[in-house]
């Protein structure tokens, strides 16, 4: 086996982290490289969900003794405490690595703090190696855990002049089953989605991420949670069912603004505290006007179906913009055709104060 | 000069000719490339404008005596008939060409009928070379002039949630420069621009076709028509002025429909008949949406820009559409990034009688 380079060990792992994307949280993704002392791969491993072992210790039982006098390249820094599982500083330490080379530094106060234990037992240290693509592929989280507030990620689907209904209030279906296929799969990296009663009330949706084509829900499933300031979620809703664990966020539960309406700031706390690190909200308009308004979206995916409605309500409304000059800037980041429809992904710019 | 196959020769032809579109009306587009019995280019020419000198004659003029023997590539079916310009038949049989190659046969009944004639002198003619690039060069002169109809572009800006305006009414500037400049190259390729006399009253928009950093005017400027039911271009608006010819459509002219509004069918078959073959809608979205629920637009430009408004007017109003089944089906067949902004090419499908 030819000899790698920490640099190319390190893209493996990023790509051996992403795999861990909708079920790690509250913890990052991670991945982890271990290279014998030529420089070969002698391990593999990355963090696949919550209370499992992190990739570390994966890659160090794939490696065994061949890891002694090694290089562990690791996206995020080794944890140095004891949670459901052990301190993997601890288990570097043991198997006898000489070096470890880190992508990004974990901002987590009681997780972090990898790097000084493992100087102080000898062990070589390089940081920041590939650490703009380690980050990007930890975006979410690590925005999430700095700022302690979930990343939110706002999904539409709507026609080519967007419309996300008709005037007689059907929508089934704008998109196509592509599209709905790819929302899924979004659906599958986050850990809440988030909607209004208005839509629960207007569309019934499941809001589960499933297999459309036989219907069998996703192992793990995102928390769905309707925000509905004066609790008119049927009892029969759909959002209600066993499928996955669901909320009912009502301005009396979470705290309400001065007109009555659900406090979203508070919200978003609440479901960090509750281990959320990324959330979909996937409407309605008012709702996504709301997130938007208050600045409350990191990232918009939009579908966009070849149609034209010309009536119906928007995908979007009352964002708070009333000239043209206080328009949401957004960067169109990526357009991708999804089977006949377009994916816009865009981040807004930030406002400047 | 190396040996040009015939096949290559139509290309580079239908290349040439697109260098007359906007300029031709009421011609087609026609490109020629002349090779010699050698098969070298010793010629080439493309229409330029209506009244100027026909492809083949162009092309001839600059191969001189090589032409004889040898072949002429024209991208349409040369004319039989003494319009403005000598007919190209009897030039091409002069020169003493041997072969003619065609692309697509002209279906005008008064210029066409070129090929009997070339053949009873002796020519050999080949039909249908590169047909299909050929017909899609010429794509909107065909079809105006098989149907006596102008091709109809409907042209959008919007912002991503579909709004052409915000809630004050202030639109200036939804899209970028670059998105702009591309909006008047697209001017430069029609024959008439037409807007409703709402936009006039809220944008007092020039209509010409204009260099956007200097202000110069283009050459030619397309005819600058306003839907005007009842007359309500006010005498000062900017699309009067001596830029550009103006037609003020109003349904005393050109016909009512039962509720009072300007007859398109009736208009579109006047601006036909004045020359014109491809035009440009621009708006407002309430024309827009009259001309789509007739089914009178062939194809559709939509700019959008990364911005959000969340209301204000949106880019459609009215295609007649209540419900998601009868929505306008598209097809995108071009998504391009111009500037910061995407430039969506799409066009409508057929509808099932």
């Amino acid at each position: 086996m030819p000899s790698v380079s920490t640099d190319k060990a390190m893209r493996r792992a990023i790509e051996l982290a992403a795999r861990g994307l909708g079920t790690t949280s509250p913890n990052p993704v991670v991945g982890c490289v271990i290279l014998d002392a030529a420089g070969e791969i002698v391990g593999e491993g990355f963090h696949a969900y919550a209370g499992g072992p992190h990739a570390e210790i994966v890659a160090l039982a794939q490696a065994g003794d061949r890891a002694k006098g090694g290089t562990a390249v690791v996206t995020m820094e080794p944890c140095d405490h004891t949670g459901r599982t052990g301190p993997c500083t601890r288990a570097l330490i043991r198997a006898g690595v000489a070096t470890v080379a880190i992508g990004v530094t974990d901002p987590n106060p009681v997780a972090g703090g990898g790097t000084g234990t493992l100087r102080a037992a000898g062990v070589d240290v390089v940081s920041g190696v590939h650490a703009a693509e380690a980050e990007a592929g930890n975006l979410a989280w690590l925005t999430a855990v700095r700022r302690e507030w979930p990343y939110v990620i706002w999904k539409y689907a709507a026609t080519a002049d967007g419309r996300s209904a008709a005037t007689d209030g059907t929508s089934m279906w704008i998109t196509s089953e592509a599209a709905r296929i790819d929302v899924h799969a979004l659906r599958g990296t986050v850990d809440a989605v988030i909607v209004g009663s208005g839509t629960v009330l207007a569309d019934n949706p499941r809001l589960t991420a499933r297999n459309l084509r036989d219907g069998t829900l996703a192992i793990r499933q995102p928390l769905r949670v309707v925000v509905d300031s004066k609790g008119n979620t049927p009892a029969d809703a759909r959002v209600r069912d066993a499928a996955a664990r669901t909320w009912i966020a009502t301005a009396a539960e979470v705290g309400a603004t001065s007109d009555g309406r659900v406090d979203l700031p508070a919200l978003l706390a609440v479901l960090y505290q509750r281990g959320a690190r990324a959330v979909l909200l996937e409407g309605g308009p008012t709702l996504a006007g709301a997130f938007l308004a208050a600045g409350l979206i990191d990232k918009i995916v939009g579908y966009v179906a070849p149609k034209l409605l010309g009536a119906g309500p928007t995908a979007l409304a009352d964002a708070g913009v009333h000239t043209i000059t206080d328009a949401i800037d957004l960067d169109f980041v990526d357009i991708t055709r999804v089977g006949p429809d377009l994916r816009i992904t865009a981040l807004p710019r930030k406002r400047e104060g």
